[in-house]
């Protein structure tokens, strides 16, 4: 007799569940050590201390420090992409819910300002080696101007590899600034900032108020 | 007899002089280890070792890391704003001068890109006690824009303050750009960004052949 599929499945979800559950924990854990500590900081001792594990189980899910870090940064891709993909799911128009994703891509909430501190430890310390490595927020920003001007909705005389370079460069510099001044760099500031730049290239503008 | 003033400076230059060459040396050393391993390899004896000088001899000109550390970073903004002063003596329109000037601020060439290196180190490194410290580049885009505004160079309905804001994002965010991929952004491309970038703002465009 075979043994059924869905049952193996349903037998270990709850481990797999588990599994899971714990590493996110771990994870977290290492986000709040970087933060503190910088990413020289993040020793697999002082995270395991931050999760409330132990070392030897610490090391059960995660075999290196450097496997922990690339799964810490995997889950902030992962976490933006889940917002992302909720907010395409909207009825409003593609103008509004570019804007939208744009600003996803900005920290302006606690939860959003750690990810995007650790983002730019792992980016600075992976310096010089993994220079040439993308972060997926170019990859988005092309799509979404290669879709508006596919759609039509944009400016005739807009040159779009140059607005994606333009974009790319706004998007990021409005993230570091959010995360070096989050004082000064209000939430209400960066939406203005993008709203006004998206409307110099849209074909018909978006008002503020309802993004 | 009063000594001269003059003979005493004349007298006195030469130790001045070599006093602060090896500061500035030492000062170097650091950027270069800041580059190689990150703010934290930037130990004073790593620093000693790759200057070539003697644990007493660095200890002689800085009394400890942290004021090495603010020296190398005072050396960074002051050889920036040298290659400012000298821009802002030329007989050029204010519009090719302000240009060139923002280019100034973001790295191209191996020299800039080690500063710029070494600066974000530095700004990332701060983080979280010293966030609400400016850098001295928005204060200077402030006094670009309002001169501009000021002299009547910019569009009737351009927004002075939102404007300040979205150049200050494009530029930290080209400069961060050609920090990460120096292949991918060229100095052409960041040319062209920039000029694209204030023709939108100016009454009248400046040909990008004239920067």
């Amino acid at each position: 007799m075979v043994s059924c599929p869905l049952f193996c499945y349903n037998r270990y979800m709850p481990k797999i569940v588990d599994h899971e559950k714990r590493k996110k924990q771990i994870a977290e854990a290492t986000w709040t050590i970087i933060v503190k500590k910088g990413i020289e900081g993040a020793t697999v001792r002082a995270i395991a201390a931050e999760a409330g594990v132990s070392l030897g189980s610490l090391r059960h899910y995660f075999s290196s420090q450097e496997e922990l870090l690339l799964y810490a940064m995997d889950l902030v891709k992962e976490r933006v992409s889940i917002r992302i993909n909720r907010l395409l799911q909207s009825e409003d128009s593609p103008e509004q819910i570019s804007i939208r994703i744009l600003l996803e891509l900005i920290p302006y909430d606690a939860e959003s300002q750690t990810e995007m501190s650790v983002w730019f430890h792992f980016v600075m310390n992976s310096l010089p080696h993994a220079q040439e490595e993308e972060d997926g927020i170019r990859e988005g920003i092309e799509r979404i101007m290669t879709g508006l001007f596919e759609g039509r909705l944009l400016k005739k005389e807009v040159d779009v590899n140059l607005e994606i370079e333009r974009l790319y460069a706004l998007v990021d510099g409005l993230a570091l600034h959010a995360m070096l001044h989050p004082k000064r760099l209000s939430k209400e500031k960066i939406k203005k900032v993008i709203v006004h730049h998206m409307n110099t290239l849209f074909h018909q503008p978006v008002e503020e108020a309802n993004i």
